[in-house]
């Protein structure tokens, strides 16, 4: 175990910025132009519009200086919790191992791992919280989506 | 004006991890440990040593997956207030055009630009909170660190 834990890589990091949902789009629009970020591809998790015939995004990723910017909502944050959800999503092909070696560096795992589920479209993920706070989304790379996200 | 604030570019971004003054050598050892995180150079900002004798690091930056990842610690910060500070920071030679085109598209700039001040170790700071409530800072390449930080 230990072997395999010493072995974790991780391919990237990329924040993810939780905003309210039916601003996600605003927020989208708004770091293309502030920051001039562009959009990686096709918006990651679509779902049917909304009853204002408005695209229902879920998650989107964003391009911005080499770096991958994920914006996304999640239908189960408090109303007025906008700005607060700032989470770094660490992507790696070995979820577990990469979880297992956080915990035992002093991280607490939060919940389950799960398939495609969260702020995600597609692959594994898991989340723990490190000593200082911070939130950290250990995902696998998804590849059933235009872009690959987490 | 808007041709100079067309033609921002970033060079790069680096979340800021804040965490309390006498944490910060405890967490960048947490996330060299937990992830593999790379220390990228000697730690920025260093200061005279504590009354304790032990390193006073009010910066130090990450390498990670690819990614710079700041730690910081904010002697301004109230106490307590870990694991909420978390920004993101956009690299410029064009703080200020990129500051006004921010608040063109409706960020709203807090504070003057300083130089060398915040969590930076030199090089010209400002910062801009965005419509969703996330804090950006535009800082300019720094030249006086053995890394490249802001």
């Amino acid at each position: 175990m230990a072997q395999t834990e010493g072995a974790v890589k991780f391919t990237a990091v990329k924040p993810q910025l939780m905003v309210k949902a039916p601003r996600t789009v605003d927020a989208v629009q708004f770091y293309k132009t502030a920051f001039g970020a562009v959009e990686g591809g096709s918006a990651c998790c679509p779902r049917p519009t909304t009853e204002q015939g408005l695209p229902n995004i879920l998650c989107a990723v964003l391009e911005l200086a080499g770096c991958s910017l994920v914006v996304y909502s999640d239908e189960s944050a408090p109303v007025g919790s906008e700005g607060i959800g700032t989470q770094l999503c660490l992507e790696t092909k070995d979820v577990e191992a990469a979880i297992s070696k956080a915990v035992r560096a002093g991280a607490v795992a939060e919940g389950e791992i799960t398939e495609g589920g969260g702020a995600c479209c597609g692959g594994r993920v898991g989340k723990v919280r490190d000593p200082f706070g911070y939130v950290w989304l250990i995902c696998s790379p998804s590849n059933n989506c235009a872009v690959k996200c987490c």
